[in-house]
């Protein structure tokens, strides 16, 4: 640990293991190097020492006295304490000849291993829990597998995924979809019978959480899917949405685990005046206490069941409408048995409520990000989950599009702005994520009013070339290669933004813990035009000597820049590049 | 309670009787208030509600067989909600009419009184200490009585101070000061005969913290000096010194309550290289805990000894220095006697200790105020105590000067800097203080290297001229006036800063709870010239309607003037006056 300002010490533990440890923080009066520091500072002030040196004599031999280890270790290491001790008490030897007798090295090194510690205190048990670094490290790519010919399909799309450097593939719910007021194409009210439905209307007469919808493969073809992707060092992302479709099992089997009205009808979700008819939210709170710890068993169960087919990161859908003493149960209980299980909470509500899901247990969350366009407001909000109150224990994804959120400026956008929000999402965070099309440019809104797409995804089938030329996917491969490629990136507490006085341009820079990798991301927030500015570096925080040289490679060109000093100018023309992204090197360049 | 954004609601509990109170907050879902909101906005959106109103009929009926009260009011009440339960059941009536009997002031009465609490949950209970006023609002003067004509002469200048507005005369110790190694005058290590030593060396064959210095006069005239205080509206405040002079009766009765040496000496104070030798600290944790036991009681002892002759104010010596696990303890102990009991903390020292030492139960604590003397600290500083993490607990006290401080811009000031700082600590806190002298701008250091006064009081008696013509006797009276008759200025976290670009110009306003007292403070910071400005106020936080004119008096020289608008320009003569105190008011001036 070292000493802060203000009585405020830090430390850093390491654990080699994944889930539950404790720790405790002891703190001591350190008796001889208290002793140590008051003898010297009174003797370099010409005052007499020589209690100070019969104290320090004393201190020595109960040192002496306590020595541990093999008696032939504890022989030589008293000896030389007691020796010490005794020219320390020598009144004929000058105060320099005995004040250095307990600065031998060897001395030091038996203090060091046997300090005496007086007034020992320490804090409580502190719970912490270690995650797998993909908690923190993560490239999230969302399909719909319907999209792509279903399991098998998206089984073939893997490699391809993989090609662009994505490590977890999130589905959509893969249960059997209700027929009882399905939902047609863009979100109407009657479907037409060869309407596919909304995924998260979960569960029909084939089953419910725990059953495949058959359009999609059999469980074979589920289970071929989550080994393909395991092959390629990633991993399948299910939805965990635990609401109903009117069809679901659980609605006649289990009518106690939902909200009734005084007209027999069982309650479906509204958020007045908006009626989702389609589902059912359930009742967390059933009047018997029996029923409850039935219905939280039960949504247990479907953890477990898809845990033992392979899933380790569940995606969990507005975790903020269920009580929060669900998740602590249900996450704590779930983690005891498969510390390797992790939780992305979709919440996008009151900043103290996705900080309290954190709390409880999600290993990560979706963000405000998509509303974050503007230069102050991006500064603020990734030094907000990057160093706020709750970053300690709150993991932020950054997601530039999702199925129910085509926002801002990629609204009819064009390929500038995709790519300038990519690079933002997957250098400000260490998680980021895009749902499919993203590559594509997909950038039809439904509505002026709201923020759907145009014959969106969730209600019906969208066939995509992914091969069409001009598209994305060179880009997004080249950023994924570099996120693996830089520790820089791969860490949250750690951005530094660098002043500059264009508004369109963002500079910020992160470093790995050990120093040795550096990368500073300067960014055009203006899709329109070529931007300019002269930044004001903190070199301090590139770790530049400022009076040497030092080489900006830029990681999307190929470029390298020798730069000296902390003004730099740079330009940047959004149809060529949105950013640099540079890696920092001192010394001149090659 | 209201809302606040972002999950947050506040709300204000306010305690008929000081000492110990606890409070718990309750939190539930008010079921009938969700229902009419829900109701309503599907009405107004076209809706079919009748389940709704079925929903809501009944609603009322649960209520209406939970009413308590007497018979009649019970019948009354039950009758207006069944017959509105009614009409909201009757199909053949409009949705507008069903809904309305719901709404009917009746029903919203009986609702109001008796809700219907659905997921009651409650916070644990939170314990809250309620002080009497003057813990927060309070106008100290310290003195030394043995430079007053000891107590009998003290008793004589109350009227004075009591004239000058001040509620407190704290004395530094009055018990016996020893002998050996007792210092001299300007700290010197060797007393001439007639030198009267610290008053902080307590205890000598005379006695030890319960005995008085025989020079001070009697027991009894102490009783006439509380007493006469105590008719004044005013009260003594002694200093709670936990130390020894080496003559203490304790080092011989208890020597176990000591720290001793090798060669058999007790140890005496020290910050090495500095040594005091006429002091010999406590050792709170002697190895003993039966004597850990003797000694807190002892103290406590001490406390008990002096609130039973009438004191209720303790002024505490370096309490950073003895452990918090003492604090605790006696504090509550006391408390629990003798609720109205408070102590001021004399800690210089990190924020973090002094924080803590509020928080384990000092009602107020000194600050770093003599030491802010610029416009951005003195912003940032009273900004931290009045509305910073430790403001819910630590009450400040600004102390222009004190005996052991005579700091910056005092040093060798003149009257123009000493009527500044006066008006920035009795203005931006409610509790302050000076320490004699001062109304007659006492300023020669001792060195250049230390906060000394030259001569210093704490090893020599000082008489002064206390009406001396042109001292500040009659402005310090005008200041603790207008605190008295200032509502706002007797709060603490309702500082407002008013931006201005002058360096030299302060400016900022205290408004009282219910915004009916409103005073801005302007301060020129350069006690050497004129400076003027454009102040930038706040127009809301003065209460003021920026569409009208308003009028500022100055309480200091009786002048108005009518402003309108948020620029008013200010103009400050040091020489005539270092600020004006005005108190603001909507409408013309007369």
């Amino acid at each position: 640990m070292r000493q802060l300002p203000n009585h405020r010490w830090v430390g850093a533990i390491s654990a080699d293991e994944i889930g539950p440890h404790e720790y405790m923080v002891y703190a001591w009066t350190d008796t001889l190097a208290t002793w140590r520091r008051d003898t010297q500072v009174k003797h370099a002030a010409g005052q007499n020492i020589d209690v100070e040196l019969e104290e320090g004599s004393l201190l020595l031999e109960a040192v002496a006295a306590r020595i541990k280890g093999s008696a032939a270790a504890k022989k030589e290491k008293s000896a030389s304490l007691k020796q010490a001790a005794e020219i320390l008490r020598n009144k004929y030897l000058p105060d320099e000849t005995r004040l250095a007798a307990v600065e031998a090295a060897v001395v030091l090194e038996v203090l060091d291993t046997h300090p005496i510690r007086k007034d020992v205190s320490s804090s409580a048990e502190m719970p912490l829990w270690v995650d797998r670094p993909r908690a923190l490290f993560s490239s999230w790519y969302e399909l719909f597998p319907r999209s792509n010919g279903g399991f098998e399909g998206t089984t073939k799309r893997l490699a391809a995924l993989s090609d662009m450097g994505f490590d977890i593939i999130y589905l959509p719910p893969i249960h059997p979809i209700g027929v009882t007021d399905r939902k047609g194409r863009n979100n109407t009210t009657i479907a037409e019978p060869d309407d596919v439905g909304s995924p998260w209307a979960i569960g029909s007469s084939l089953g419910g959480h725990t059953a495949i919808e058959p359009s999609l493969g059999t469980f074979e073809d589920f289970d071929a899917l989550v080994e393909e992707a395991r092959a390629l060092g990633m991993e399948i992302s299910l939805d965990y949405a635990l609401q109903c479709s009117p069809d679901h099992p659980w609605v006649k089997e289990h009518p106690e685990w939902f909200h009734h009205r005084p007209d027999g009808t069982i309650k479906f979700a509204e958020n007045p005046p908006k009626k989702y008819q389609d589902i059912y939210p359930i009742n967390f709170w059933p009047p018997k206490d029996e029923d409850r710890a039935a219905l939280w068993s039960a949504c247990r169960d479907i953890l477990e069941f898809w845990i033992a087919r392979g899933i380790k990161f569940f995606r969990v859908d507005n975790p903020h409408t269920k009580p929060l003493a669900f998740w602590a149960w249900v996450i704590r209980k779930v983690q005891a048995k498969h510390p390797e299980v992790l939780f992305l909470a979709e919440a996008f509500t009151h900043p103290k409520m996705m900080a309290r899901l954190a709390e409880v247990g999600f290993s990560q969350s979706y963000t405000y990000f998509t509303w974050r366009v503007g230069k102050q407001e991006l500064v603020e909000y990734a030094l907000e989950v990057a160093q706020g109150p709750a970053s300690d224990y709150m993991r932020p994804n950054f997601w530039p599009n999702t199925p129910d959120i085509l926002s801002g400026p990629l609204r009819n956008g064009g390929p500038a702005v995709f790519r300038l929000r990519l690079v933002l999402a997957a250098t400000m965070s260490p998680s980021y994520g895009i749902y499919s099309g993203y590559e594509l440019y997909e950038n039809l809104p439904a509505r002026a009013t709201d923020e759907e797409y145009l014959n969106s995804e969730k209600y019906e089938i969208r066939e995509r070339n992914y091969d069409a030329p001009g598209s994305m996917v060179p880009f997004i491969t080249r950023i994924n290669a570099l996120r693996r490629a830089h520790p820089a990136l791969q860490q949250l507490h750690n951005i530094v933004f660098h002043d500059n006085p264009n508004p369109h341009i963002l500079a910020y820079s992160k470093a790995s813990d050990d120093g040795s990798d550096v990368v500073l991301t300067v960014v055009n927030l203006d899709p329109g035009r070529w931007q300019e500015t002269t930044v004001n570096l903190d070199l301090g925080a590139l770790g530049v000597d400022a009076s040497q040289p030092f080489t900006v490679h830029d990681e999307l060109t190929g470029s390298a820049y020798q730069w000296w000093g902390p003004h730099p100018y740079v330009r940047l023309e959004p149809a060529d590049q949105p950013a640099h992204i540079f890696s920092v090197t001192q010394g001149a360049a090659d």
